[in-house]
């Protein structure tokens, strides 16, 4: 009798998991009291009716008795009669026990039956559903196309000119001194899409210098071949939009150079003869610009080359200019090139924390010439002149005052230089000489909080090489430059760079309230600053490549021509030109019984759109926050939204409203993509070693994914795929490119075939569900510049060392990293993983074969000051069964603590932020009215 | 025997709610099965047991007839006996039954007792932690006052001067020509914490015109009037920082001045010696502004009234410079006041959609002397003179060229005015003069995508009255300004605004490039530039008040003084100052069995910390985005954060890392706040009107809330509550706040008792757990720039009118506004919905009693371009039972669809952007091991 009873469970467990809490527990209660009562009752009967049997043959029995004085044959026989109809009543009996069991028998099967059709049923109704939606957004996309009639924006051709710059009569330097770019440059050979090609002069070629004198030879070479590595240049003049001159810094060709330095002013070191005499010269010099680049001699007045030169309509570069010399928005202000010729520079520059250092200020410096002068020449007996003497007396003693106050802040203030400087090489009558060695400097600098910087004492000049130099070192070592006399100076490349973020600009008269104001600015801009003067420094001013790069890059933005566009990494596919891979169909999962979304074939991110608006809109930004001024990107995680009215009137074009714009739940929700953004597809981005099954089931499970533009797999293994592997036919491209060696950052490859903005970046173990990955896009798609992913992660604070990080997997509510073995994310950062990410990183994942998602991590947190978003995962995704993961065994746990320490070295702090929350769909375990879908079944 | 099970099924209902449904199936099933059986078994021994009774006593009766011999009698007593037996037996049976039942009663109650214990227990446990960790909180924030060797930074006091200023000998011109802030300025009579002073000279007192020129009356008139608004006018000379000489439009006192126009530059309308003579002028004219802002006369000629005049150190404002005139960095470009005195603007302006408009550039203008001179005297027959005059010609040529082409754009050029303009008023030789009228040209701007405007043809000049005017005419209609010479001119205040952002500066020598950089700005870069047009031109442009507030906003920004702060709603208590309310304890919800955080004293957040580096470090974001440079602000939502390394390494104040730094699971969690920012508390905001006990039960359920600094409830009702009411004891300060009259924009009211940065506002019929609100908090702490909050809602396009938006309130998976009847949000922006929104939207908030969270999401998302954060709620979030909220009624739903058009019209786009997601916490619905504790025990 229980047989039924556990049938009838097993069914019921299957609806019960369908049905609510609450109902099964009212089920339950009217089971447990009906169950056990029908069960008496039936069971009663039963043995009541057998009783009866017994019964009714014990009062056969019992009847003689009644009758003693019957005969004994008469008995026999009576009892025998009642034996045999016993028996026939219990064969019956038991026939129709079997009936009843056979009857229960196919009564299961038939509802076995009915469920399987029933869930076929449904299957088949997703498909058709799947069906129509994909068929609905494939005539929307038709419609599109034939609306559009404008071809798709891509990088344009380059439209260059093909002749030499003719000969102009040159212009009377009365004119050229007020040279600006409308008046003195030629645009004619720079179109906007000719992409500035810059032709330089072989310096060993065409000397521009006079006799004697010439560029010191290691900046020579350095600069040409540094300059080398910019994709501007050219060599053919024909079609160049400017044309270098290398001037560099001078050096006199005799052995002893200090005997000369004071001839610097008299004998001009470059020839203006020779300078006319260039081949592209054009008579006036149009587009032409003299870069002079100061490396070793700190020397101010001699930092102005071109004083007394009639350079015509030339640009000028250097770092030395008077106000009355300097043609802003036409002449441009460089930092003497102090650092190595490029490559990676972060060893340079001490930690970033803490906020304070042991000093709160420090100077030292040596002025040669004591008296300070304003205007240098004419006007040295005016009262102005007297004011400005006094102030400058004024200053020193206020802060020499200052570092004897009784505060606990620490000065560090040296007015003359112990041991006593080399005179004849640092000094200038209007800059405080720099003090020591690079090295020395180096020590006192990394331990200030901000570094005193005076603006040189003739109020003329507006910068100095020297001044330079102690910006460039002040920022090296995270101290931040305040400038005293900061109104009366210009700091290299200000038309771009931002400086007031980094160093403090204050009018001398200000001397009084300096103590104040240091002391006012919280630890948090203390440390914004110092952030923001290691981006500076590291990209436009660190090495002589960054410096070239930069005056490169500021002309070619003053003009309005976008950079280059990136370079991406070739694909090449693992298998030979000839070869075919086999495929094969394989089921859709019969676990994703929910429509997603449309199946729609491969649609490109569109690229390239905002070549010539982007440096407009979002130029400050590009210089002076994320993104990469150098280089043009197909799009950026940052790109500018439309406002949702624009969907509706006019700018439509490619957008997928849930419900035509009127919103809905999880039916429309599941019939368009939504959002602010148009549509949009995403790229399977998985890197594999040797586990050929594993990463096969993997594309496997990828058939039927909705929004899916591509898969390529990086093929990490130096042998070949087997050429007998069966590839799975999922509807969508796969592409297998060859990886030159085994390396895991070759997980973050910016290759030429990702199609899409999203990659979704996945081991090729991972195990994700179709609703779930969806999901993830959707969230991705409202954070563009932030990793969105499933696996989170946390760095914790190692409270035993109290010095250091300790890389963490358990439960927490509090998350920082989420992994790349499972995330979305821009495009834009696998360019940013090789192009910004200092070399060191990378070489460390190599070493470890670890940690390249954490260092993705760092990046992007440090770029965007935001932690990862972690989005739901309804299961854990490793795939079951599959062989042991690297992360679980505890080497490659230690291997990550010591990533995390030293990656935050590289950085200078620990870029990782915290979050404590979880994206999870709108929906989720709320409880909805029944014609109403959830935006997920599951999740 | 079923009423015993009737009670076990009640008890495991209570089990089963907590147990996961496959444990259920599986317990259900073996029920099934067992119980039955069981049951059956038990009742057939009763049964049987029953039978057996009756058998026996059927035996006994039975006896007798096995011996028939017997006398009756001895049958008679047998029969009695046995009868008597069974009697005592059926009451011995009936007594065990009693037995039973009595046993099962107090099993019952004990174990009822035993469940009381353990919940008691559980409870106080709780109690003990929560006391633990404010114990230990309250430890943590001690030592940390101890350590804190300095103050905390508040408002400055203000330090200012206390003399006039004395009188100095004036400098040469051949000096002030070069005049800048460090050698023209004086610094002294404006400390860093002076507030900025700033003194006008009443116009009528001190006349500085010549005789026969007077300053238009209506500008004299509005420009005192509307500097009278400024905080930082002075009545106070000794104590003022800069003196402003209002000289505005000069107007010839004779009735006909077209005659005279040909004087204007022959005779000076200011009269030097008059400035000479102004009381403070101190011999040199230090720290005077001379105010010349253009109303009417837009000549540009007349423009430069100070070209013959010795205005010694004064800085020169106005709308026309030479570039040999103007002192970068000292005077300053304005734009002339065009607009209304003051007041809502948004009127003005056409909406911002679509982005694309009928012509996709426009220009209407005449050119008065068609010979086009660059340099104006000097060089008229040097070869770049004929250059230029060259391309000149051709540039006419090309764009009417271009106005032929056969393509899709559309342009409108009318290079001569028809009808004929009256030239006597708005032409000179080197500007094209205005056609028409300002409504007719309004006409054309607002049809026009791009407005072309050239830079002056004297190529010296580098702004002229006119093309300012031009400039803001075409801001005003959001046409996008395309300046064809923009490398000649500069823009108003350009020192602050980034013009490149909102209008594009192209060579003239760029205008065959012209069509096809317009065609390649795609339409999210058009509404980009375009709204941020609107920004500048709102903010900075469009009244006399602006343009005034602008002016001394840049000189003291130039300064680095930071501006006044914001104005706060003094909050006036509803009570008088003697009455006492009466106080009443409430017990905690006993739903709150979960400790969330510690309960500490009130901490306020600090205030005021970025007074001198907000305007370093974020200066050009506060000017060109988001925020108020007017104004000084106790906190920005987008104050920066500290790396999380600081917390350990010396900035670590405040923070309460969770574990210390070592991150943890749910204990860990609910002991410390974490995040990336130091610890805070919230304020609870509501707004009540006439539901007194709704509203006492609401504050009386905020008790034993974690982080709760205070509740102030704003008395929308005119009637004072009554003095019976008991008001609940919460542990943390309540004020009651008398409103100035029944408006929901009281809702929003920053007023100066609101201590915290984190504002929760409900209504006060809200009935949001405690869990929800700290788990709403930690979420709002990393989106503190945006709404984070509970009840979700959204826009939705009108598909039937295709033209307007419907306010929705359904079941949906994109939301785009959460109403702030349950919210947190900044207390920055409860300043901005006063001082920052228009009017007009208050105003409608009014009039429909109604829409106040639909405007607070309007300037939410507007300012920060993002979605709100709908937080996971637990339950339905109005309290069951209160009396109907408003918001059901259909008439209140009208209204909202009428506000939302209404508000997106003065908006001029809609600002709204969708979302996709809720916000979870991390371990809600995750398997967890044991020993784990889930964030969040229910959410």
């Amino acid at each position: 009798m229980v047989l039924p009873l556990v049938e009838y469970g097993k069914d019921l467990c299957q609806k019960l998991t369908q049905i609510k809490l609450s109902r099964i527990v009212i089920m339950v209660f009217i089971i447990l009291i009906l169950t056990p009562l029908f069960t008496h009752f039936y069971l009663s009967n039963i043995e009541r009716s057998s009783s009866h049997i017994t019964h009714s043959a014990h009062s056969h029995i019992d009847l003689p008795e009644d009758f003693n004085a019957m005969k004994e044959t008469d008995l026999r026989v009576g009892v025998e009669e009642l034996l045999r109809i016993k028996g026939s009543v219990l064969s019956e009996l038991r026939d129709m026990e079997r009936k009843r069991q056979k009857l229960l028998l196919e009564i299961q099967t038939y509802t076995k039956n009915i469920e399987e059709l029933k869930q076929e049923l449904v299957h088949q109704q997703t498909n058709l559903n799947r069906l129509k939606i994909s068929v609905e957004q494939a005539q929307v996309a038709q419609r599109e196309a034939l609306q559009q009639n404008t071809p798709d924006l891509a990088l344009p051709k380059r439209l260059t000119v093909d002749e030499y710059p003719p000969v102009l009569p040159s212009l009377p330097p009365s004119l050229t001194k007020f040279c600006q770019m409308f008046s003195c440059f030629d645009h004619s050979r720079c179109s906007l899409t000719s992409g500035f090609p810059v032709y330089l002069y072989d310096p060993d070629q065409f000397p521009v210098m006079n006799d004697g004198w010439d560029v010191d030879g290691f900046l020579k070479t350095t600069l040409k071949q540094t300059l080398g590595y910019n994709p501007h240049l050219t060599n053919d003049p024909k079609e160049a939009c400017i044309f270098i001159v290398l001037v560099g810094e001078a050096l006199k060709d005799v052995d002893d150079v200090s005997e000369n330095v004071g001839n610097h002013l008299n004998l001009p070191p470059l020839d203006s003869n020779a300078l006319k005499r260039l081949p592209y010269w054009g008579g006036d010099g149009r587009n032409h610009v003299l870069l002079n680049l100061a490396r070793r001699d700190l020397t101010a007045t001699s930092g102005d080359i071109f004083s007394s030169v009639d350079t015509g309509r030339a640009i000028l570069v250097q770092s030395t200019f008077s106000a009355r010399a300097f043609r802003a928005g036409f002449d441009l202000i460089v930092s003497p090139v102090l650092g190595p010729p490029g490559g990676d520079v972060w060893q340079e520059c001490p930690q970033m924390l803490p906020a304070r250092r042991k000093y709160l200020l420090s100077f030292q410096g040596e002025m040669k010439n004591k008296e300070i002068v304003t205007h240098p020449s004419n006007i040295d007996d005016s009262d102005l002149y007297k004011e400005h003497t006094e102030l400058g007396k004024f200053i020193i003693e206020h802060l020499k005052d200052l570092a004897k106050t009784d505060t606990a802040d620490k000065f560090l203030f040296e007015f003359e230089c112990v041991p006593a400087s080399d005179d004849n090489i640092n000094t200038g009558p209007q800059d405080w000489a720099l003090c020591g060695t690079d090295s020395s400097r180096r020590t006192v600098l990394k331990d200030s909080t901000y570094a005193l910087i005076f603006a040189p004492t003739y109020t003329d000049l507006i910068t100095t090489t020297l001044l330079q130099a102690r910006i460039y070192e002040a920022l090296r070592s995270g101290a931040i430059p305040v400038i005293l006399g900061g109104d009366q100076i210009r700091l290299a490349y200000d038309e771009v760079i931002q400086w007031r973020r980094l160093a403090i600009f204050l009018p001398r008269a200000r001397v009084t309230e300096l103590h104040f104001l240091l002391r006012a600015i919280p630890d948090e801009d203390v440390l914004l600053m110092r952030r923001q003067g290691r981006l500076v420094w590291e990209r436009y001013l660190a090495s002589v490549q960054s410096t070239l790069d930069t005056i490169v890059a500021v002309l070619r933005d003053r003009l309005n021509i976008p950079p280059l566009p990136v370079d991406t990494v070739a694909a090449l596919s693992v298998f030979n030109e000839t070869f075919q891979p086999i495929q094969v169909t394989v089921p859709v999962e019969t676990e994703q019984e929910e429509s997603l979304g449309p199946l729609e074939p491969p649609y490109n991110s569109p690229a390239f759109r905002r070549n010539y608006s982007l440096a407009l809109t979002q130029g400050h930004e590009l210089w002076n926050d994320w993104g990469d001024p150098f280089r043009l990107y197909p799009a950026l995680p940052t790109d500018p939204l439309l406002p949702s009215d624009a969907k509706f009137l006019g700018s439509g074009r490619g957008f997928r409203p849930i419900g035509q714009g009127q919103g809905g739940a999880g039916k429309e929700f599941s019939e368009a993509l939504g959002g602010n953004n148009p549509r949009e597809q995403f790229t399977v981005l998985l890197l594999t070693y040797e586990r050929e099954q594993v990463l096969l089931d993997s594309i496997g499970r990828l058939r039927g994914l909705p929004y899916l533009n591509s898969v390529v797999v990086v093929w990490n293994s130096p042998r070949p795929p087997s050429p007998e592997l069966k590839w799975p036919d999922i509807g969508a491209p796969v592409h297998v490119v060859k990886a030159a060696r085994n390396s895991l950052n070759n997980r973050f490859l910016p290759l030429d075939n990702l199609q899409t903005e999203a990659i979704l970046s996945v081991d090729d173990d991972a195990h994700l569900r179709h609703d779930e990955i969806l999901f993830g896009f959707r969230v991705w798609r409202e954070h563009r510049e932030r990793i969105v992913g499933f696996p989170g992660r946390y760095h914790a604070w190692d409270v035993n060392t109290q010095s250091s990080w300790l890389y963490n997997s358990n439960y927490s509510c509090e998350l920082s990293m989420v992994l790349t073995g499972a995330a979305f994310l821009h495009r834009h950062y696998l360019h940013l993983y090789w192009k910004w990410l200092p070399q060191a990183i990378r070489d460390k994942v190599d070493e470890y074969m670890n940690c390249e998602d954490i260092a993705m991590n760092f990046l992007v947190s440090h770029i965007t000051r935001l932690p990862p978003v972690k989005v739901t995962s309804r299961w854990t995704f490793r795939c079951p069964g599959c062989p042991q993961s690297l992360s679980e065994d505890d080497t490659h746990f230690q291997e990550r603590h010591k990533c995390i320490n030293f990656f935050s070295q590289v950085f200078g702090y620990m870029p990782l932020l915290n979050t404590q929350y979880r994206a999870d769909s709108i929906l989720f375990k709320t409880r909805i009215p029944h014609d109403k879908q959830k935006c997920f079944k599951f999740i």
